[in-house]
């Protein structure tokens, strides 16, 4: 029986979640694994503003991290605080005294990644974060321990719980957005501020981290194209069902020719039969595409405390199983990679609403703005509106990311173009 | 750099697979991962009958074991022979010898496992397995190395390709079992001799490999309860689908009190709106619980060249950077658990389907055959047929296995009672 103690830095929902995990499961631990582990340090802000304060014994509380990264009994913090600092500042100091960190933090991780993986390869430490993406969903480790053998060329994820809530109430219920995310923000999915996740922020954190693993190359944070779904409208998703379709917010990653990577979070249009399509609620998933395995879809409760320190757990255990050799993290002992070229004229295919004057010809013309482009249609849409106006809605074949651009540029340009209502990308497979 | 030869047994369609990703993923692999692998032999039962044999250069090749098994250059042997013998002799020797073997055959594992396992520790070898079950789908390592810190209470799953896509093709289409099998094994989805398959033998093979992992208690084979797909009728599935049901067959292992173990392989009515049902053709998936991760869904394709390669591969490429502690499995260093107390008694609903004389009567007569047992109904369906008699379905709530024997027993006496047609268990939830 090996004796692991363990520190937790922070101490709200998923700390005391981790905490409770611990006390819980620990014989089983013991029985199964031979590990026996032990809470010894918590570090909170005070003792006053606490709200889980009386779930551990008054002697593990500590404010100040030394009492943590100088205590050599101490073989594995567990971060839980949230946010950049002082996390980052307490992450780096335990790393450098050689203690393991396992967090779900991917703020931190996706801003500072390379520091922190420096800072374990000095101290000699191991650094893991398999509960930074998708909650409780076993996604990194797969993607290093049983998918290594592939050459990834896709991942496409629903990461965001807040935003599948509000998505799958739209879908199922034609309830507007406000009204879900009110409803979200009564249930305590979504915050007070919802920036965060509405508008694709806490997405493109998780695809950070997902994309660099998958394609062995960083995909930094801010080459990420980020657009959230505060526009997506009834409409959107009355005219979507009509064509066989829904409406997620995907966070997707290919790899194109030359190693260029695409890496993009936004509304998109799938197919109602993708399995993607049948991720509803604040359920999170990840489809994977390897050129050995083919389709691969791992799906689960992307957030909330017992998920959270599920995956925690298993990065804590996997990690006190190898304290032999300490330095060891998802990236196989390598330094991250440089930075990978990050492809921004991707390819897919639109839905484009427009709102027209409704006189003869008007067709014709909007036609000419994407044909002058090279954007060939797939399918038109007019539907009658109760004013003199047209609603019509465009599909498209693939094209280029660019190209749109400028074919929206034109019709925003064109006189028989009211407003240009809506444009959601679309994607049909991989 | 590390450099790690391998030796492959048997060429078949796994074992060519095996060598074309090796061949191809070679750079990828010397650059991700700094490892050099090199199949350096490949045994094949004779030169005349191996239709793979101009996939690689003749001087690979050997007929003998003993040029692996006493090959101090070789580390990783792959066992793709499929069967017990000789691959269990094969795989025993090269244990022995040392070098750590990773195998898709599920048959051997299932079978000879504590020996196989025993034999590892013997030799300082690893010994992996992760394609034994759901082919290219990460299952294994994702219960011993992310899921390991959740008390698993249930795993479900379509573990089989062959039948699950007959059944996908008997719900879509309304066709009749025998005329999916023939398309089955037109297309290479079943065998000349589809018994392994349609029996559910294979799915007790992987259960038992599954459950064993999933629960930390050898789940042994012998004991698992078994019944194939050939008696499940269109009529079933129309009947299923008015109820708002699909037809899946599942491998069931749960965790009751005091740790007795469910362990079960048979044709299983699911709500269309549980994740399993969505999983249709010859894809695979498995439904996991545990106590604090909740559920968590892993899908992909089950078999296959590529997808098994690919598991293989990981197992490859995760025993080539642990070999410095060579002894080290999926069992976490412990040997094979004692075998677990199974639950031959345990609790399910039931869809029961009678063919009764038409007369005043005969539902009261029937209803109480199910009340004897202290069996309560939830619903009865009676439609018209074209002869005299009456064809009726029940479900009833959930009821233990044995009372439902006995009510079944009674029915099979009772005088209104024609015929027994159907007896289909309901799995409602996890």
């Amino acid at each position: 029986m090996k004796d692991i103690n363990i520190a937790i830095l922070g101490f709200g929902v998923v700390g005391s979640g981790v905490y409770t995990l611990i006390k819980d499961n620990k014989k089983d631990y013991e029985h199964r694994e031979e590990l026996s582990l032990s809470v010894k340090r918590v570090l909170i802000r005070g003792f006053d503003c606490e709200p889980n304060i009386d779930k551990a014994p008054r002697e593990v509380y500590t404010l100040s991290i030394d009492d943590i990264a100088s205590d050599t009994d101490i073989a594995i913090v567990v971060e839980c605080m949230g946010g950049t600092e002082p996390a980052k500042t307490f992450v780096l100091k335990c790393l450098l005294a050689g203690k393991t960190v396992v967090t779900s933090n991917k703020e931190l991780v996706a801003k500072h990644w390379p520091e922190l993986e420096h800072a374990a390869k000095t101290g000699g430490a191991g650094f893991y974060f398999e509960a930074s993406v998708g909650g409780g969903i076993p996604l990194l480790r797969t993607i290093t321990d049983s998918l290594q053998g592939n050459n990834i060329r896709s991942v496409m994820g629903i990461i965001n719980g807040t935003t599948n809530y509000i998505l799958s109430g739209m879908e199922s219920d034609g309830r507007d957005y406000l009204e879900m995310l009110k409803e979200a923000q009564g249930l305590g999915f979504a915050e007070a501020k919802p920036e965060a996740d509405v508008e694709g922020w806490d997405a493109v954190y998780k695809l950070s981290i997902m994309g660099s693993m998958a394609f062995h190359a960083r995909v930094p944070l801010e080459k990420i194209y980020r657009e959230g779904i505060t526009k997506i409208s009834a409409l959107d998703f009355s005219n979507a069902r009509m064509l066989g379709y829904t409406i997620k917010l995907l966070a997707i990653g290919k790899k194109r020719d030359g190693n260029h990577i695409e890496a993009r979070v936004h509304p998109t249009m799938i197919p109602l039969t993708h399995p993607l399509a049948a991720v509803r609620s604040n359920f999170n998933a990840v489809y994977i595409n390897g050129n050995a395995v083919g389709d691969v879809m791992l799906f689960g409760q992307g957030a909330g405390m017992l998920p959270t320190a599920s995956a925690i757990l298993g990065d804590v255990l996997y990690a006190a199983h190898r304290e032999e050799h300490r330095y060891q993290t998802f990236q196989n002992e390598f330094e991250p990679r440089e930075p990978a070229p990050i492809e921004d004229d991707w390819s897919c295919a639109f839905a484009v609403r427009v709102t027209t004057v409704d006189r003869v010809g008007v067709l014709a013309q909007i036609s000419s703005c994407f044909a002058a482009e090279n954007i060939s249609l797939l399918s038109v849409l007019q539907q009658p509106t109760e004013s003199a106006a047209a609603s019509i809605l465009f599909i498209t074949h693939v094209a280029r990311e660019k190209a749109m651009q400028a074919a929206l540029k034109a019709l925003e340009l064109c006189d028989a173009v009211i407003s240009v209502d809506s444009v959601i990308r679309v994607e049909n497979g991989q």
